[in-house]
């Protein structure tokens, strides 16, 4: 069993990633927390809150992250993160209400997402815990900052950033890091255990337009709800990218499934640094002062199965939805 | 039996990796094509005649390449080209003179190195034959435009570029490339089958002053000229980076080790593009038209052993120098 804390900015894919992890059988989602990036952070914690309502899991604890870059007093949705995920962040379809909805926890936590993640981390003797963020990395920056000791035992498998493929935002950025440079450089010059799902791979996963239809044919509200928002994502996925591999890719869902099973990706050993200056700013590269004594600490996913995850993907989701409303 | 057609900008490490080249038994130097970078064409022809002289190989063809840049009328050497390599490529220190020179061609051939280079590729039908670039891309990329169809047949295992570390004379570009990036691009775009020897290895290989040293020993004036040649390599490369591991770095000799012995480095199958606009001018980085559609032609050395290569570098290089006046 392998327990899971997904710091999200939900986000289409990140729905997707939410899916998948309560439908893996060897997965405990243990809380979320909430980051910023595709959406706020407030909207990605109401959606966060309103998913665990439609998949039947209003027992698991949302936590509020920070709402702002470290280098920023505030946040604003960059206007291709609008295009992307849709003005609420799940393509402009709304989340269905769950009519009898049960339990606990309807709210976010009064716990900070920081606080979260510092005391989950130590209460991990067993090193079952993996952090899989998502989106910007300042909640998580803050985490080591504020316990430092974290470094040396927590487990990071991350979506973002992009290593031997140019980034999504910029020539050189991808979308996630460049959301708060300065933070994601702390965490990876932090010295904690990261595996790093970037673009290097999440572009190789592609889910079709045939696939996300799928989901409709279970008859649920659920199954509707995301062909719906898949059919939003694809198209302005396709529209970006006119002669591209029709579909969209599954990015946060891929670094769900790797947390889960690593055999999924071949990875390169490389401490990588994130400028923050200069054109190259948000840019994950090798460091150079690091190159000829090398710490192991750090883990690019260079190469992915991606048939037999998207497989995977499919099987999953689609038995969790047909449980669904 | 490897045929090595070596393309150099003769330059301090395009000395050291002709030395090795000469020193292997598996390799057999068919010719030489003089390209730009560290030096002028002129220079670096005539480093190549005064070294074969001295290594005791007149016998080794020399043939003029283009001697600029695709994108510009004239070609000057880099001021940081000049500091590495001195005003004359080896460091500011003059190639003996071997006083009993025997034989022949101790001039450039008449063939252009364009015409060379498509010939030796049309005539080599058991695929034994490898082009070791260590400079601008440009004579090659002239020989693809000459003969469209020796990218079917052609191997090249080229130093150049950086794809998980940043460049050398830009945070993106590497040296070789920036010299021609319209050359390199239609390099890489071509479908010849390349292996990419580039920072990412490269920087890992150290020479250290006390190897430098032990040519002298050697009684020789080679070993001489090598040992203040490499001190001088020593002196500018430890000045430039101050923090960095003692020592010089074996770019162009590795990759004439790698195309002999492919079993010293681990590549990375991934098709590459040279940016030719904007900051990242001269980055080569994975092409996204094609990560989903990889062709398997070009491959990126990530890991290299360097402890293996640095010994056999210097028992091979070491035994040569000995029979050298």
């Amino acid at each position: 069993m392998t327990k899971l804390i997904l710091d999200l900015d939900t986000g289409i894919d990140d729905t997707l990633a939410l899916l998948y992890a309560l439908a893996s059988p060897e997965a405990q989602v243990i809380g979320i927390t909430g980051t910023f990036g595709n959406v706020t952070m407030e909207q990605g914690v109401a959606n966060d809150l309103a998913l665990l309502a439609l998949f039947g899991r209003p027992d698991i604890p949302v936590f509020a992250g920070i709402d702002h870059p470290s280098w920023a007093s505030s946040f604003a949705v960059m206007p291709e993160s609008g295009r992307f995920h849709g003005r609420n962040g799940t393509g402009n379809v709304e989340i269905p209400e769950r009519s009898a909805t049960t339990g606990c926890s309807r709210g976010v936590q009064t716990r900070t997402a920081v606080d979260f993640i510092v005391d989950s981390v130590h209460a991990d003797e067993t090193d079952e815990l993996v952090i899989v963020p998502t989106g910007a990395s300042t909640s998580i920056a803050a985490a080591l900052a504020a316990a430092p000791d974290i470094a040396d035992r927590a487990r990071i498998v991350m979506m973002g950033g992009a290593l031997t493929q140019p980034g999504n935002v910029t020539p050189f950025a991808e979308a996630n890091i460049m959301q708060d440079p300065e933070a994601s450089a702390e965490l990876f010059a932090s010295g904690t255990r990261i595996t790093m799902i970037g673009l290097d791979v999440t572009t190789q996963v592609k889910l079709t337009r045939e696939q996300a239809e799928t989901y409709r044919e279970t008859g649920t509200a659920t199954g509707a709800f995301l062909s719906e928002m898949l059919a939003y994502y694809i198209d302005v996925t396709e529209e970006a990218h006119p002669t591209g591999v029709p579909g969209c890719n599954l990015h946060d869902p891929l670094a769900v499934a790797a947390a889960l099973d690593p055999s999924l990706i071949d990875t390169f050993s490389c401490d990588i640094m994130v400028e923050t200056e200069g054109a190259g700013r948000g840019r994950t590269i090798g460091d150079p002062a690091r190159v000829t004594c090398p710490s192991g600490r750090t883990q690019v996913a260079l190469a992915v199965d991606a048939e037999r995850f998207v497989e995977r993907f499919m099987e999953r989701t689609l038995a969790f939805v047909r449980r669904c409303p």
